[in-house]
């Protein structure tokens, strides 16, 4: 019997168990961006610490920071075998609409082999993954392949500056060969991938004031400035229908991909659109007409308005002519661009845009740089291999739309290798109301990786 | 010592009660459009039932509706003398936003000479100030001057639908020779007013739908419809910055005003354009800069949206895009207009002006014709001497941009002129936070209608 086959047994043998942890931990609401949620966000985190030392971690600890705490831990078996870092988050997207769940966001339901709740796939079960590889490794070998360095954030979902200050200031405590990050997507149970680039983002707050003080319809109405109206104007400045962003810097900074890449984009382009219409329900795509589907999700730059506030929006009628509105726009944005560089476009165009009449605010809220991977090295080459082996099919290659600010940061002060090896799925609807995590997922996620590690011993270095 | 200063004498001697009865009845929640007021709305109701009785009115009564009671008393003198139907409301707008208000939205506060409480002016306070008028007659004189029905409404700011119907099913009982309605306003302290005409109304809900569920902006951003920036789209081609609302039917409906009209619009704009902006707190009006400001507030349409609901709007960041938006819009409509057949080509202009890619749905929450008044009549003349003798200086007539959609009805059913002679001011902020009413105002309104009664005694039959 293999090592890998007793690590799949005890894998197989402990799943129900595997289950119920993830349960526990994802009955705790830890919602970072919310101030109501801070305990809960530090119970996340001293739970896995917990699970941590339950492994055999030595010394896993819970690092303060301005923010929500880290969590780090180190396991150094060997000075011969590289050493990998393994990165996820364990705070969550807030839950509203929270009328749309079918089952209480934070009560774990398992429904037809998916689990359901907030963090199930982003990122708590992904991080579970990895706890549970590690664990098979510890119990059938009584150690590690490699060295292993463990952080875990709990302000993914809230600009994540905490880690960023904290990787800036311990490069020498964080040095490792290379580091996996399980927090993204396949394309289908079917196919899996790898993810060789992430969009930065850059989510920002815009505040337009017209008069003193709220204002009567009737009274006010055709003379009085109404910043929801001049909020709807210059957003639909920013961005018309056909999708294209009127920022001129930008435009003219938008990388161009290479042949291979846009072949494939191409390729697949009406089967991907299908796959795109069911999952959204749609019967069309909207946006740039000239790029395909994946291409617009991988590496265009894209302007999304998430909520506007002001006024009144509650039963019935008012006819109140709001004082002053707040819409929330973010922005992705291709690998090569700085987000805090397209900060300063965006703030132009704002100011360009806006209609006479009212004062204009903008607030970076936070902003994170995308990610470009050359798939061309050893970690990524074994991680393509343990997906391969795992699920009977090579990986492909691909983009996501998405944004990891810490992988860019890692890529830029530690210098080494990023895998995206990512285990959710296209329909897990994470960030909005349902989210969930495939069990055979899970299950395929852990065996996969327990393989990786196995095959990453004595490589790379 | 002549039957006014009599009647003047009682009303300041009793004018601090009536303050203190204003505010019993203020500090009732009655607000019409949400359903958890809707016991403090029915409370409301059976305060002033209790204040009419208290007044000598024999049988006032609570007429229930489907919607919220009306409240209807009569007082029959003689039959020589003529009957004035005297309308108000007793039901209140929302509060929000809540954390603009200086005091508590429903603990009346007295402060420079003002009472603060939603409703103060709109419309408890001027109701209180007929009720104080009549009450002068009866204490003073042991009747009144002429025979009065006196009907009040629970659902003013919620459509009207129940007293619409309740006139429509009783032109015999409401019969009445003019209807006097306290609900607008004086240009200023000094310059006392008649209002002649006021603007329909239109109140519309229009929802859109993109996907079947919400999606995260990283995986799906690019590709994914997006209600809220559809809305915005939508909004700002039905009207632009320049404040024409593109709907074509209805840029070839609009009333062109007397010359004599037009002439003093333009005679006072700077002065009025300058008041407006003291009183808004802004540079410069928004809106269609042909039309001088008094015309587009009393006499052109307008479009504004009010509030717009989907995705995210709390705290921090979330990276959201909602499946579905809705926004509030209304419009105000030239008394020739009916708010009917506007919904019907705003519903076009929706359809024509909607982005592709989603579902529009638009449903017409409320509607009311506004109204053009003729003053040439002896019920308006009464109450322009009235008005002039409490002032010291004649009023002027003019539109209010505001609307009354039971003003309408009356003249429609009822076949008789309407006297629209408010006491609020330009600062009352009625729909918004810190809502007041001068208590000036206050003491010299019931005086006002308390010689309003005096003077149309014979007259008009």
């Amino acid at each position: 019997m293999t090592g890998q086959t007793q690590r799949n047994i005890y894998l197989d043998k402990n799943f129900d168990r595997f289950v119920a942890q993830l349960s526990e931990w994802l009955a705790i609401p830890s919602i970072s961006t919310l101030s109501e949620n801070r305990e809960d966000v530090r119970r996340a985190a001293e739970w896995v610490e917990k699970r941590l030392l339950e492994i055999g971690f030595a010394e896993p600890r819970i690092v303060p920071t301005a923010g929500h705490p880290l969590v780090y831990a180190e396991w150094h078996i060997d000075d011969r075998q590289p050493t990998l870092l393994l990165y996820g988050h364990y705070d969550v997207q807030p839950v509203d609409p929270l009328a749309e769940w079918l089952s209480p966001p934070f009560e774990p339901t398992v429904r037809d082999g998916n689990i359901y709740c907030r963090g199930a796939c982003d990122d708590k079960g992904q991080v579970m993954i990895v706890l549970a590889a590690l664990e098979a490794w510890v119990k059938t070998e009584g150690t590690l392949p490699v060295n292993v360095k463990i952080l875990l954030e709990g302000e993914e979902e809230a600009g994540g500056d905490s880690i960023a200050e904290y990787v800036r200031k311990n490069p020498n405590l964080l040095k490792a060969d290379a580091v996996l990050i399980c927090d993204t997507h396949m394309v289908s149970p079917e196919q899996p991938s790898l993810v060789t680039g992430l969009r930065g983002i850059l989510y920002t707050e815009i505040t337009v004031t017209g008069a003193k003080t709220d204002l009567h319809s009737g009274s006010y109405g055709g003379v009085a400035p109404n910043p929801l109206h001049a909020i709807c104007v210059l957003i639909s400045r920013l961005k018309g229908e056909d999708g294209v962003i009127a920022i001129p810097e930008l435009a003219a900074n938008i990388p161009i991909p290479s042949a291979t890449e846009k072949q494939f984009w191409l390729r697949d382009s009406l089967h991907i659109e299908a796959a795109l219409h069911a999952e959204m329900g749609v019967e069309h795509c909207v946006g740039e007409k000239n790029y395909p589907a994946l291409e617009r999700i991988g590496l265009r730059p894209t302007l999304e308005v998430h909520g506007i506030k002001g006024g009144f929006t509650g039963e019935g009628a008012k006819t109140v002519i709001p004082a002053q509105a707040t819409a929330k726009v973010s922005m992705r944005l291709p690998a090569n661009l700085d987000p805090h560089t397209v900060f300063g476009w965006l703030e132009k165009a704002v100011s360009t845009d806006m209609p006479n009449g009212y004062r204009v605010r903008i607030t970076n809220l936070h902003a994170g740089k995308g990610v470009a991977i050359n798939p061309d090295n050893p970690f990524i080459r074994a991680a393509a291999d343990a997906l391969a082996a795992e699920y009977g099919v090579q990986p492909i290659f691909m983009r996501e739309g998405g944004s990891i600010p810490i992988a860019a940061l890692f890529a830029e002060v530690l210098r080494i290798p990023l895998v995206l090896m990512g285990f959710g799925l296209p329909d897990d609807t994470v960030h909005a109301p349902n989210e969930k995590f495939s069990l055979s997922q899970f299950r395929k996620g852990m065996k996969t990786v327990a393989d990786y590690l196995a095959r990453i011993r004595n490589s790379g270095i």
